[in-house]
């Protein structure tokens, strides 16, 4: 054996030209790197525009605790779709569409539900006050809206939540290190300042609307960017503003606006800001993920690990830029775990077209639960595997009396029942070029109802590949049944007729001492004839009569099956044969087992002939 | 202020509904759960049937050291594109789209391919033949092949390699408890049987092929789902047949085939493999995550931390289901924190391009890094920030005498400069109604090179406000310019010509002791006119004109610049004029100064004049 490459020494030009930063990382901490044994070769990209985020953000949090605990309880969920999703759309949402999507966050589960910014947007503000004016907020349900710290906005936002019933208002100002300096060039007490202010307005206005609860939340916006010691400080004025009780809790929400590390990372600084806030027991501790990194989802659960109370998301994973963490992978990530996520995913199909609809845009066929493929196999091997898992599913359920319902799932490839969904398993196998005989297998039994044995699945898959591999793309369960009948079924079809031999009727009778006189009629090539044998049953008989005409045929396998499905009358006969030097599975099906079996045979006879062309 | 929800005692009915894990959970871990003062209800989905992961894989490791590593060198890659990427394809790659995708492989810097798995696939194996026997492969690129545990195909696979300078050979046999209980029904010795077996059998054949640099990898398949003890067991005993030494390495490959877990269990399984691994130090310790939980990245990074050396993946996280992770993401995560992915990803375009074409599916557009709207803002405190952010950067290189590619990158919300993956700024700002003026100001700044005063952005927003409020839908830059020139420039296109007034031209004459007169020729409705006025320039001199007419004008502000982009001659005059009891900004564009400054002044007159009716 020899390895790739040992001719390669590229460790040391790595090192140089690679990693700037291995030389100033601080050297008490482990790092991590290949062995330099492969013959990767520096890219040439521009990495010293970048610094590593410990650079920028100082998080050390040796004594964690979150790695060692385990979510068994859905988190408090807030769906900001109508907010962070909508300022994101191509085309953001209509008034309809924006009521749509509001319904179907209700009728999911959700309890907050940020409904928009309304002392900025004029259509924001005519759906807040739609909501309220035509009482659509049911009594348990929190609107949600976010304003900035200006007065004239946060005057505009009790404006628009007047008469609710209850409603979060949600302050925010940005307090990263770039933000402060860029955006706002304030200092760190001005941008302080500017948050106090904003919670001191809030609660000067908050007299405006008397018949309102009102909860507040505060986004120190750009958490991700911020300094944890000075985020802190920024959450614990506000909350000292607020005053908030156990009884009367404010929310703090500490969103990755921009997500800058790995999602360790943002869960030590959630368990460290856990630690930091004050007063801890009045605060529920929100996050606010998005998805630059690809690890949003990985980002809410360990942050929610790590001390979080409550999860900001969209439906799929909407939302500026990369989007915000998806609430649907959240939400079944618990489920698939025993743990109820609170949400009804029970028609996640009719979610997502209403999602489509709302936003417009196409929900991609990866996406984990939601997408087109994520229950697909066209893999033979998987295939075959989750064939054999559905099966014994049903035979343990059988066993133990039960409905497979009641058992503990345990299907290989498939982390959930996609029916737990309003998934149909129809689209769980699909075969292309990559497929084995699973596939196969799986649809002519599921939408044809024939067990094909195993052998034969081999020989019909090696025809199915032929055609993929010459013709490619996908095969579709139709287009499987026409490649099948066509094969083994030439009888069934009198327009697509081929082969030597059709098979017409059969007359049986007893000769007496377990011998059978056996009359078959057989159309041969275009005349009728009539063949006969004795045998010790109508199959054995059957290859007596075909001798007698010259026909060599031995039976070496046998098999038959009521079919499943369709109609239950009908037998399905499968028979290995040997025909001359080669082997040739038949196939039959009919109402009557012998005409099924003679069938068979004749269909391993016709497949036999036409393989000499 | 009063907090949602607090009459709906509902923790008590969660804890009993919603997850029947709480009581049965290891009691010596702390649990995470909401406070219960959410109204959330059950979902009713059937929980019931789902263990948690804990209850069916142990992976303990108190002392794990991975989550105080830092990653600060790239991993070896492995591209699976043509292997797990290709077997998931609606459509299959075609010879040709195969040879496509294999070029970009190497083309990005990618010395490890998966290139199928040749003893299943007909059209596999004669790409493995048509790279060998073209000389398709350079010299420091290893192709890999896959194969299963089977004399007949192992031998198959030797076939497909011979004639190769290096190829990987991958071994691999599922592992997992259900894969043993319902595939193989088969006890452990039985599945470590099947991989020791398969690895003698490796041995023998490649003797076959004495000109190949053969490597080997070994992956017990579903390693999520198979106990740590046994799948260490099955590694080392397969090691024992290969003997790999450090100059001599084979490759563990610990595959996520099913992701179960939160990404810190995988890492945790992963630093507790690489201690039990023998012999380590021969041993490539690689990692293949998908993406069931939508975790993929994460569980790569946090791997990669636990003290993995390579990664397999595909290019915008093709793959069965959910996928394979993102090996796109995974590379430009590095690159943001100055880490060199030694992957070229400086044409991002061209490689999604490409992909399309291989695999016939589209990139979605949130797909970290390659998706259409990754680096767009459409909200108006996002794109202001940009704005002010990209100003600062040009403020900071030309103080520092440094071009702007020489400083760290630091501009909100964007992760890193579109640029170095060859996207340009033009589809960072978008306009919809969720956008204020930054994104209006920032797209006439870069696409007509006017850069208006902050206070005539805020008038031009309400403007496009109105329309995107009424009409929904985003606003091009085409319908921006369009509303933008109707509105201030009316007087450029003689077809859309509106207003009262119309300037014709201007003469002007010293008058002596800082008075000159000036003489302007105006179109008033539809006949011509000369007015006539002193001041102590042109724009005094015009107002004082004006107010001989009855025009009752005054002067508030005043900006000027020459036209950074397009026609150099041209200057841009931005007029703040108050007419009558209201404000009205004025535009004019003109070779020269002051006649662009007279047709601000005829703007904002005109603009007095349509707000009238």
């Amino acid at each position: 054996m020899n390895t790739t490459a040992t001719t390669v020494p590229t460790d040391a030009a790595q090192a140089d030209a690679g990693s700037p930063r291995a030389a100033t990382a601080d050297p008490s901490l482990p790092v991590v790197g290949c062995d330099g044994d492969a013959p990767q070769q520096p890219s040439g990209m521009p990495t010293h525009k970048y610094l590593p985020f410990h650079e920028q953000i100082r998080v050390e949090l040796p004594d964690r605790t979150w790695p060692d605990t385990r979510i068994t309880r859905a988190p408090r969920w807030c769906a900001v779709d109508l907010r962070d999703g909508n300022q994101a759309l191509i085309d953001p949402m209509n008034h309809e569409r924006k009521l749509r999507m509001f319904e179907l966050l209700v009728r999911m589960g959700y309890k907050e539900i940020e409904v928009g910014f309304p002392a900025a947007s004029q259509t924001d503000f005519d759906l807040v006050r739609a909501l309220i004016e035509e009482d659509r907020i049911p009594e348990d349900v929190s609107i949600q809206v976010l304003t900035q710290s200006r007065e004239h906005l946060i005057e505009r936002t009790y404006e628009a939540i007047s008469g609710a019933h209850r409603a979060v208002v949600h302050l925010y100002n940005s307090t990263s290190i770039v933000q402060r300096d860029v955006v706002f060039r304030s200092d760190e007490d001005g941008v302080l300042d500017i948050a106090v202010q904003g919670a001191l307005l809030c609660k000067k206005y908050e007299e405006t609307v008397p018949d309102t609860q009102v909860t507040y939340q505060y986004s120190p916006e750009s958490f991700t960017g911020t300094e944890l010691e000075y985020a802190v400080c920024v959450c614990n004025a506000v909350a000292d503003v607020f005053r908030p009780t156990p009884e009367h809790k404010m929310i703090v929400n500490l969103p990755a606006t921009v997500e800058m590390a790995t999602p360790n990372v943002y869960a030590d600084s959630i368990e460290w800001m856990s630690r930091h806030l004050v007063p801890r027991e009045g605060i529920v501790l929100s996050l606010h993920p998005h998805n630059d990194r690809g690890s949003g989802v990985a980002a809410a659960e360990l942050g929610y690990m790590a001390g979080a109370d409550r999860i900001e998301g969209c439906l799929f994973g909407n939302g500026e830029r990369t989007g915000n963490v998806d609430l649907v992978t959240l939400g079944l990530n618990l489920f698939s775990q025993g743990v109820d996520p609170q949400i009804d995913f029970t028609d996640l199909d009719e979610v997502r077209r209403t999602v489509e609809h709302c936003n417009q845009m196409r929900v991609p066929e990866r996406v984990p639960y939601g997408g087109d493929l994520v229950f697909t196999a066209f893999s033979g091997s998987h295939q075959d595997a989750i064939n054999k898992g559905l099966d014994r599913m049903r035979s343990d359920a059988e066993a133990a009396g039960k409905q497979v319902d009641d058992l503990v799932w345990r299907v290989p490839y498939l982390p959930i029942d996609p029916r737990d969904i309003g998934r149909s398993y129809e689209a769980v196998i699909r075969v292309n070029s990559q497929s084995g005989k699973g596939g196969m297998a799986y649809l002519l039994r599921t939408e044809h109802g024939l067990d094909l044995p195993r052998r034969l699945q081999i020989e019909f898959s090696g025809i199915v590949q032929n055609i993929t591999d010459s013709e490619g793309g996908e095969v579709s369960a139709a287009a499987l049944w026409d490649s099948f009948s066509d094969e083994y079924l030439p009888a069934q079809d009198p327009a697509r007729t081929w082969g030597r031999f059709g098979f017409h009727g059969v007359h049986q009778e007893s000769a007496g001492e377990g011998s059978d006189r056996i009359a078959v009629e057989l159309r041969v090539d275009d005349h009728e004839e009539t063949v006969e044998g004795y045998g010790n049953g109508p199959l054995d008989g059957f290859v007596k009569a075909l001798a007698g005409q010259g026909v060599q045929l031995r039976i070496l396998d046998y098999a038959e099956h009521a079919l499943t499905e369709g109609d239950d009358s009908l037998a399905a006969s499968y028979i290995e044969c040997e025909i001359g030097e080669r082997i040739f599975w038949g196939v039959g099906v009919d109402g009557s087992i012998t005409r099924a079996s003679l069938q068979a045979i004749v269909s391993a006879l016709n497949r036999a002939e036409r393989s000499k062309h």
